[in-house]
């Protein structure tokens, strides 16, 4: 007997400001039923990233729903009854879909996870899309051994990995997190030279006495309350790899930089990027953070909160900054 | 004989804010003998260049004396006693030197003119750093035929050249100015296929409407008032060439960036350079300037204010906006 039902999440309203869990809706769907080239999956990770929060408050973004608020992410599910020759029942596979605990997908926009010795989530971190950031950011800024390389939002998904993979490659890293226990974790867990506390009162002076010969790259996750004080310490003709602007998801405030002027007059180069425009890079970066994590020298954090029920209070709190590493809903 | 002294400009007082007339002052000063390899010139041009502002507000910079607030800048002038081979009595040189009616040079800091047919004051200008200034970023920026390219500051000393090298280059280019005689200057006088004025209260409308397509290539002379709007207009992986934040440099005020966002959502390079860090490209770009001034294809735009006792008053207003291309100020 297939299930028929399923429970998901839906966005009740466009929030103005900061989002509230009160927001969000768990409501009861019913699935179409199975046709031939379709599986059947059993949500059993979501993906909390940061970047969602732009398309929940905007109703905008790739995947079908998002303009009727069906809240959507990065999710690994098992397989419970496959209609396509690409998946066997019980199979682990990566997708794309609604935050719901289970659903009917077209096989072929799935994705079946070979997470080597690693366990299935970690296709959603350390080996899926936030690793792979890490990897492919520190390659496009060309990263050398021997520089210095600061990263904010240091035990995040993306910025713990780049932390590790800069130490790698003979870096000097220092790190910025919101809190001691963070920036412990980032300096005695992951290996970082150095972290400091961006809630300290004297964050800026502590910043540029862990950082006495400047910065040669800025691996930026935050935006301006860490982009600003480390702009004067960049070195001549730095780089700066933009990759997330966690602090301005939940506002259309504008973003102030009392230092933007130390661009112009340090010849800085500063980079957006989305790994997805980064393909060729995704096999050798795979490699990299397998052979890291089999040698013990990546270390692979998740902060798993347990319920589907309980994924947009997760949410908001990944938002403020509770949790490390990976942050995931896990379904039982 | 010898003239033993000269007039020259200095700084009374840092400026708590935007530079005034009075916070120059004009003194007379004892010119040192000439020694050997030494040359004695009487200025002909100083170059009026925005970024200057900087120093005079820091009393910061390359050159002797700018902490005693001695005001400094490139100049031409043309040598009257020569102590040195390198050069002859009546040779126009190009320096860095003060504010200063005549002085006395080592030879070997000197750089002798060859402007082909164009007049000395051309190594100031669009033969010289500005044009020069233009060349390299565009260079820089690997601009390619049909791209749409945006300007600010249109007919500005740089911001003309780098237009007209951008049309010979095949791009639709649109500029950027303050006042409706400068956008016509822009259009008619230099070739741009538009321009729009940036005090018009409809400014980002107007902008938008002239770039249907977006942008590829943003070439930024001013800062916050031209890059903030420019950014939603950004084409996905667009460069923007960081040359001036000519709105900036008067003021510590924080730049206030709504669209800073765009950046990240549309993938952008923004990359700040320094003219001196590129002399691998002089000789090219000298060729490539010389023979648009010789075709009639590039335009050289001055506007020259006579008299010393006039800079620092011409300076203040071509930080204004008055006047366009190379501001001069002219010596008998």
């Amino acid at each position: 007997m297939e299930a028929r039902q399923a429970r998901g999440w839906r966005m009740l309203r466009r929030p103005a400001g900061a989002l509230d869990v009160r927001d969000f809706a768990l409501d009861l769907r019913d699935l179409p039923p199975l046709a031939d080239g379709q599986v059947l999956t059993e949500t059993r990770y979501i993906s909390l990233d940061p970047y969602l929060a732009r398309m929940m408050r905007s109703w905008e973004g790739a995947g079908v729903g998002w303009s009727e608020g069906i809240v959507q992410g990065r999710l690994v599910a098992q397989v419970a009854v496959s209609r396509s020759p690409l998946f066997n029942n019980g199979d682990f596979v990566l997708g794309f879909g609604r935050w719901q605990e289970r659903d009917v997908f077209e096989a072929s926009a799935l994705e079946k996870i070979d997470a080597g010795g690693a366990p299935p989530q970690s296709a959603l971190g350390v080996l899926g899309a936030s690793g792979l950031t890490a990897f492919v950011g520190l390659r496009l800024a060309e990263i050398r051994g021997g520089e210095t390389v600061l990263i904010s939002a240091a035990t995040g998904a993306v910025g713990g990995v780049a932390g590790q993979l800069g130490r790698l490659a003979g870096c000097r890293v220092v790190g910025t997190a919101g809190g001691v226990e963070k920036c412990r974790h980032a300096v005695e867990g992951l290996g970082f030279d150095a972290c400091i506390d961006h809630r300290a009162a004297d964050f800026p002076r502590q910043l540029a006495e862990a950082l006495p010969n400047g910065v040669d790259l800025l691996f930026e996750n935050v935006g301006g309350p860490s982009l600003d004080p480390a702009l004067p310490l960049m070195r001549r003709q730095g780089r700066i790899m933009l990759c997330g602007l966690a602090a301005h998801y939940q506002s259309e405030a504008p973003l102030v930089l009392a230092n933007f002027k130390a661009l112009l007059h340090r010849q800085i180069t500063l980079r957006a990027f989305a790994t997805a425009d980064h393909a060729d890079l995704f096999d050798e970066g795979l490699r990299v953070l397998r052979a890291g994590l089999a040698s013990g020298r990546i270390r692979r954090d998740e902060t798993i909160i347990d319920g589907l029920e309980n994924a947009p209070a997760a949410y908001i709190d990944m938002l403020k900054g509770g949790g490390i590493g990976k942050r995931l809903i896990r379904l039982s």
